[in-house]
């Protein structure tokens, strides 16, 4: 079973309007509202093509229990911590003339000391049957930076590998643990690291502790630094849509490869289709497997080195 | 009692955000939570200056339990109907760079058949305490545009007036009820009754049964055309700010002159000072009592006739 984590879930809401102009009153025609959140993004990607997954994090309140009713309805299995606090909303803002995606990002509940305990507690129980946690996303207020770390190290006693989508403090702090695999973007990945060097950054992640690192590099695909090699893979052709979920759904492809023991050449091709095939999506965490078949045949794959690169 | 209605009551939400760019993922620093919808800021106003007042108007579901418990901390009496539905939401994202406020207000809950009967005889047991009722707003889904008409005939069958701040259809179905005043803005009132004169305009709602019509003009003051006499007035000085809220806030100050009986110069002078006081306020709803004295000084007034118009 694969676990994913969602710390900061969120619910997801979608404006769709004739046009965004800035200090104008708009009618909103129509709300679409959804589960969301990083982790939450892979899981339903992975539970569409078939994988046994269940989605964990923390959730509270009025949008904690929409997130949980949608994943019922989405027949996505859940098992999310309870805080206090109202669940963060995002709302993204879709004007109909310029196709855009304009998101505001709500920070998230505060969440307490006693509620991380428990969470840890409720993490230990779910990691048990676990193969593979897939920890996504940013940390809500009140989680120490180490929090991603803690869930590593639970994962690791338990005999189970750690995937880690995050940024800056969170993800260094977590990087003594071991994770399996870390995914940044290209922007992430050099803030997180300083400079402006792709193939140093990723090789600094993986000297610190990270066993493989795969960065995604937006419509340029992905650079991946593993034990087994390196590689950069890149789709068959420029895509226009929706970037929002395209890394969730590469993170999702990663996973899959990774339980099912597949060479990493295969993984990544599995990859960047699954995230172009998102791009092509209207909503954040779907994946149209047929589209994303025929996108996987296009994608360009080198085994590289750090001289070949030319970003 | 002033009974105000708000048949689309909302959660007003404020994100702040250094800028807004199209296209851009942004992260809100700061949220901020509100009851709203027109009628609720007319109340919240009158309530700050000490009148008697009843909130009442459709609300549901989380954002429905939410906007009660903000006015419970308000210390605004409210008694809303129920409905199945939950309250829509108003996001409102402020620019820190422009200042600008950029609104999208959702539709609302469908409103069924037998919640709107339900309503109705809340409301008669209302009313029956009232000596003035304010509507305000658009009519959620379901609504038949004869909602507002309702309203005024079961008001005058209990001796309470009633005012209107409405538009379209919305407004011209409830003109034969014979409402006290409406209160259109500008361009409110001319896409109503058409063509492009507002005191031919205005005059026409007054034919069709309303008594006294007032337009809000924005930062050019108010048109009135009342049983005892037309008049305009203009505020001292132009004024920049959040215009949201503002023309709850003239609705506030005209129903106070109402049960007070004070005569329509006052009363116009006083609705325009609470108008520009708004504009200086950063939430709807909320006039400082200071500002608004100091502004009423510098309001000019002028009866007037429909040959001394010059828009």
């Amino acid at each position: 079973m694969i676990l994913t984590v969602t710390l900061n879930a969120a619910l997801d809401v979608t404006y769709s309007v004739p046009a965004l102009v800035e200090g104008a009153s708009h009618r909103v025609d129509e709300v679409h509202t959804r589960a969301g959140g990083k982790g939450v993004n892979v899981a339903r990607v992975l539970h569409d093509f078939g994988y046994d997954v269940l989605a964990t994090g923390l959730a509270g309140g009025a949008s904690g229990d929409r997130l949980r009713a949608d994943l019922d309805s989405a027949g996505v299995c859940h098992a999310f911590g309870a805080v206090a606090g109202d669940s963060r909303r995002t709302v993204t803002v879709v004007s109909e003339a310029t196709g855009e995606a304009t998101v505001l990002n709500e920070p998230g509940p505060v969440i307490s000391g006693p509620e991380w305990q428990a969470f840890l507690s409720h993490f230990a129980d779910l990691v048990a049957d676990a193969d593979l946690v897939v920890c996504s996303g940013s940390l809500p207020p009140g989680l120490p930076h180490g929090a991603y770390g803690q869930l590593c190290e639970a994962a690791t006693a338990q005999h189970a590998e750690t995937f880690l989508d995050a940024q800056g403090t969170d993800l260094l702090a977590a990087l003594a643990a071991g994770p399996a695999l870390v995914k940044p973007n290209r922007d992430e990945l050099l803030a997180t690291v300083g400079g402006d060097d792709l193939w140093a950054g990723a090789a600094r992640l993986r000297e610190l502790g990270a066993h493989s690192v795969v960065a995604s590099l937006g419509a340029n695909g992905m650079l991946a630094l593993t034990p087994d090699g390196a590689w950069r893979a890149t789709p068959g052709a420029a895509l226009t849509g929706n970037p929002t979920g395209a890394g969730d759904a590469a993170v999702a492809a990663l996973a899959a490869g990774h339980v099912e023991g597949t060479d990493w050449p295969e993984r990544l091709r599995r990859a960047v289709a699954w995230s172009a095939a998102a791009v092509r999506s209207p909503y954040a965490g779907h994946v149209d497997p047929s589209i994303a078949a025929h996108l996987r045949a296009d994608v360009a794959l080198k085994e590289t080195h750090d001289s070949d690169i030319d970003w």
